[in-house]
């Protein structure tokens, strides 16, 4: 039984093959999630089902994967069993894929105000929140207030801090300011948050320092050395100081899902399961966790990083374990350690800006953006996606214009009304007079 | 002052020109919305910004409309003010466009369980629903709740309801059928319900008959001289007999805007104003009504049919009359009476069927669906989504798979448990024993 059908656990069905077994994947999603490309929905610049392909969908001619959208609520390792919404399954294998959520060190009530990034219903509220904000400044005419609505302040410098960051900043920049006609929205300020000396850490420092620099040229203040004290209701609190803010995002804190801690089995301090060189639980040979919900230092001594890449090398690793022991259940289990094969990290900042290191290449600027692009494109599951994409992105390239800037789920969802701190009235003038001879 | 962003109120604002003039759009939306293609997002054929695009950037090269998002609540059309959520709002002239609503004639409480299709979150709504019932399916062994799950009724034989059911029928038959293992979505129920004695009864008695033909050749159930009398979760009563159906959408009433009551003036059935022949409103000549929340019949004795053309038509006279009147504010007016230029009326049912009628020519079929794919495409506001639709049609056209099978916004809205009447623990059996030697 599979747990999860994102990168991990969708590998895993396309790889895993044998005559005598049933496959079961569960996910509480009907759809496989692009996540490296979320950013782009929560910034306007592509559509939800352009990043997602519905998992029946990818394993529609698998006759042996049973694909069942649930929520998995508690795992039982000793009897074998997966405890669903609906149902209780179990199972002789096990691929734990679960990925990652959104962690925020300790200050869950942070939640509420500064939303993380993890699934396309948190990318549509980013991208609602931060229009709306948009179209409150138009019509504010406190000038501070009006300078609250249009910051936006990102909490971290990872990969997915500096990627939101640039796209904000493209957004308003490039985009919207055509639209609007009482704000000017190229003065929107971006600000990210890092509590290190530099953004992009995981990089070697030369290419970190240039990925700020290619952010910095868009723009987006960078406030290294800083860490979050509070965040209220429109604001963040810092070590160097207090930031107004109508929007702030979390892109600092990623954890295992919380399951992990019932599981009864040792975890890192993010709640991974620290798995044995074989990917398989300590004391459960037949249950395997890969991807964001597992730790491991690999044969080499490479601590894995959390990227799909890893998730995708670990899941056929188990596949081919698994697949090896139905093909001789009788022979002693003597099982490979699990090798990360690195092939590069890339991080993009905007339009042409980007920074990637592929063995000792570091490339910025055009060409790793180019790289980035290419990446992307084809690993981008399912054929209309990928062409809808590359579509959407060249469109955007040559005009500069975002097709998603659509606000939606307000029906769902009652927006929150305008601060109190906007003066009573002040929005009636004369401008609004309507027609006037 | 302009109320809505729809084809009425757009196309005002398109129009209407004149050097001494400001005009403010006001709509609750950020978004202008085809309309006419609502029913494909509802239906997974395409995705939620393809159909829409933000009202500022249809408008961001006019300097003189300043487009404000807010929920109008009152219309005083003796003071010359507009109230809305955030401020109040005086105007010289009104153009009136807040469009229409699905109305229950009399039974609220029906809107909860049968929902309509007016917005975009109703459609990703009644695709959320519709997606999770096949999956619901899958994993259930009751029969009996696998068939209820499979069917989906459309209340209401018009434009809408049956350019719906073709596109479930559609869906469930030639898209969905490769995903399932242990259910054959072919054999999914679309029936449709209508009160009089044909589908499509605003159409020619024999292009009716056809458009009927060509639904039931999709494997949509039509009963026709059914009323339905009385919904409840799950299940519809009908003069016919009782359907159980997990989907039940509403396709029958559409009324105008709730404010029309509050306004004092001569109002039809269903809510809309009776306007004079200029199209102003009885007793306030600075005050107009246009598209689906205004009643007429025209100088040459034709109603007014509740389209988007006659709202466009509309739209323009007043654009018209006001500046002319703008241009000699001392003469006494003397205006125009309205007359509707009637295009011709066409309804898709799937692929490759459709009835067209333009002038004397009546058409079917293949022929029809040509017709009706290029006048939608011409009119598709926005070249990104031309393009982004064209290709996605295409596409479908091509390999019959729907790209947009993505079930969103389930943390918005907690998703509704299986019905009781599933026996407990039915669903694990041998087929859910996971990865087995």
């Amino acid at each position: 039984m599979v747990l999860g059908g994102g990168f991990g656990g969708l590998t895993f069905c396309q790889h895993f093959k044998h005559p005598n077994a049933h496959v079961t994947l569960i996910d509480r999603q009907n759809h496989h999630l692009f996540q490296p490309l979320l950013y782009q929905v929560a910034t306007a610049g592509l559509s939800a089902p352009d990043i997602a392909q519905p998992i029946r969908r990818i394993l529609h001619d698998r006759k042996d994967v049973l694909v069942v959208m649930d929520d998995v609520l508690d795992i039982r390792l000793g009897e074998q069993k997966v405890i669903t919404e609906n149902e209780t399954l179990s199972y002789d294998y096990l691929v734990m894929a679960l990925g990652g959520r959104t962690t925020y060190f300790g200050h869950p009530e942070w939640e509420q105000i500064a939303p993380g990034l993890k699934t396309l219903d948190d990318a549509v509220k980013i991208r609602r929140d931060i229009l709306l904000a948009f179209e409150k400044a138009e019509v504010t005419e406190d000038p501070e207030e009006r300078q609250r609505l249009m910051t936006i302040v990102v909490v971290g410098g990872g990969p997915t801090g500096v990627e939101l960051a640039g796209a904000f900043a493209e957004l308003a920049r490039y985009v919207l300011f055509r639209d609007f006609k009482n704000i000017d929205s190229r003065r929107a300020r971006i600000i990210v948050i890092e509590a290190s000396s530099v953004v992009l850490s995981h990089l070697p420092p030369e290419l970190a320092l240039s990925g700020q620099r290619q952010l910095e040229k868009l723009g987006v203040e960078v406030r290294t050395n800083t860490r979050v004290t509070d965040i209220k209701a429109g604001c963040v609190e810092t070590t160097s100081g207090t930031i107004y803010a109508a929007n702030i995002i979390w892109a600092a804190g990623v954890g295992a899902t919380p399951l992990t801690e019932k599981l009864g089995v040792p975890v890192d301090r993010a709640g991974r399961v620290k798995v044995l060189p074989d990917l398989s639980v300590p004391g459960f040979p037949n249950a395997f966790a890969v991807g964001d919900m597992a730790s491991l230092v690999d044969k080499n001594g490479v601590l894995v990083p959390g990227v799909s890449p890893g998730a995708m090398q670990e899941a056929r690793h188990v596949a081919k374990i698994i697949e090896d022991e139905l093909d001789s259940p009788k022979a002693t289990p003597s099982r490979q350690a699990f090798a990360y094969f690195d092939k590069g990290t890339m991080a993009t900042i905007g339009r042409s800006a980007a920074v990637a290191k592929i063995k000792d290449l570091e490339i910025s600027g055009f060409p790793a953006w180019l790289a980035w692009l290419a990446v992307h494109l084809i690993f981008l599951v399912g054929f209309r996606n990928k062409i809808a994409v590359l579509m959407q992105w060249f469109y955007s390239y040559l005009v500069y214009k975002r097709g998603s800037r659509i606000i939606t789920g307000l029906s769902f969802q009652k927006v929150s009304k305008p601060q109190a701190r906007t003066p009573e009235g002040i929005n009636s003038g004369p401008r609004y007079a309507g027609v006037q001879k």
